[in-house]
């Protein structure tokens, strides 16, 4: 199956790259895993808040497959798409292994997706088939990413009954 | 107010040593701040979960400056000792800096500890007032320490009113 997680804004911190890759390599032998990160908009100072989500969705639901490049709805085919979201369902490590376990016996393709620093458009919310939290607490973007290719190779590790994870 | 971070086990990537190094640093702005890593006890082969869990708790105790070398209880002065522990409560990020707030207004000192693979000991369970549960899934040790201290600094920056945080 492939992962792929899609990022709104580019890390600063060289750590965050660094942790990236590590966990990068480790998921590759799992799954066909990428990292899709799309850039900061730049000039928005005039933008509204709203105005940027939208322009960020538009950029996240082109990497999505879900839209030409004209913004035209592509037909939709096996995959599951998850919002990293604070309205989201916050799942045990063991609840999402066994979600990522279920979606790869009928999807081609899992999508994760963090979004910028105001969060997703109603565009987004309306392609997405689940939303995920991870805490009640708010974590920086950097973090998040970190944080979240992580469990994704704990969630593998889980699937696998490989000794990484402790309950 | 003095800000301790006790955790237990080394960290084996640079990345992450590098990112506390960052976080350490902001942090050193708002607080009194230090981590405190108790190395992973050597040569446990032959011990069970519950011995090593023990022996861990007694070299945390001694961070937290509540016994002495011999293990004998020393009187707790004006400071609080958090836990972070999946039996805890999750709180948001504005309530976590509302309870660092009302820390200051009468503590010395606060101690926020992260514990070993298997969990705390009930003696450190015994000590502790309170418990702060991140999420409901499981995070590595290592990353762990580099999400909390954001958290810190995030804390501190909604107490002051900085723009950092976005709801």
């Amino acid at each position: 199956m492939k992962v792929t997680l899609v990022c709104v804004g580019k890390t600063d911190f060289s750590f965050v790259d660094e942790g990236e890759k590590l966990y990068s390599g480790r998921l590759g032998h799992y799954c066909k895993f990428s990292a899709i990160y799309i850039p900061q908009l730049k000039g928005v100072g005039s933008l509204t808040r709203e105005q940027i989500k939208e322009r960020e969705g538009e950029l996240i639901l082109r990497e999505l497959h879900l839209a030409d490049k004209n913004g035209k709805a592509l037909p939709k085919g096996k995959r599951t798409v998850v919002l990293l979201d604070e309205r989201g369902k916050e799942l045990t490590s063991r609840e999402l292994a066994a979600k990522i376990e279920k979606a790869s016996e009928t999807d081609n393709e899992l999508f994760f997706v963090i979004g910028g620093a105001y969060g997703f458009s109603d565009t987004v919310y309306g392609v997405a088939d689940q939303k995920l939290s991870l805490s009640k607490m708010t974590f920086s973007h950097q973090i998040v990413r970190l944080l979240f290719m992580e469990q994704l190779y704990r969630a593998f590790t889980i699937i696998k009954g490989e000794p990484y994870h402790h309950d």
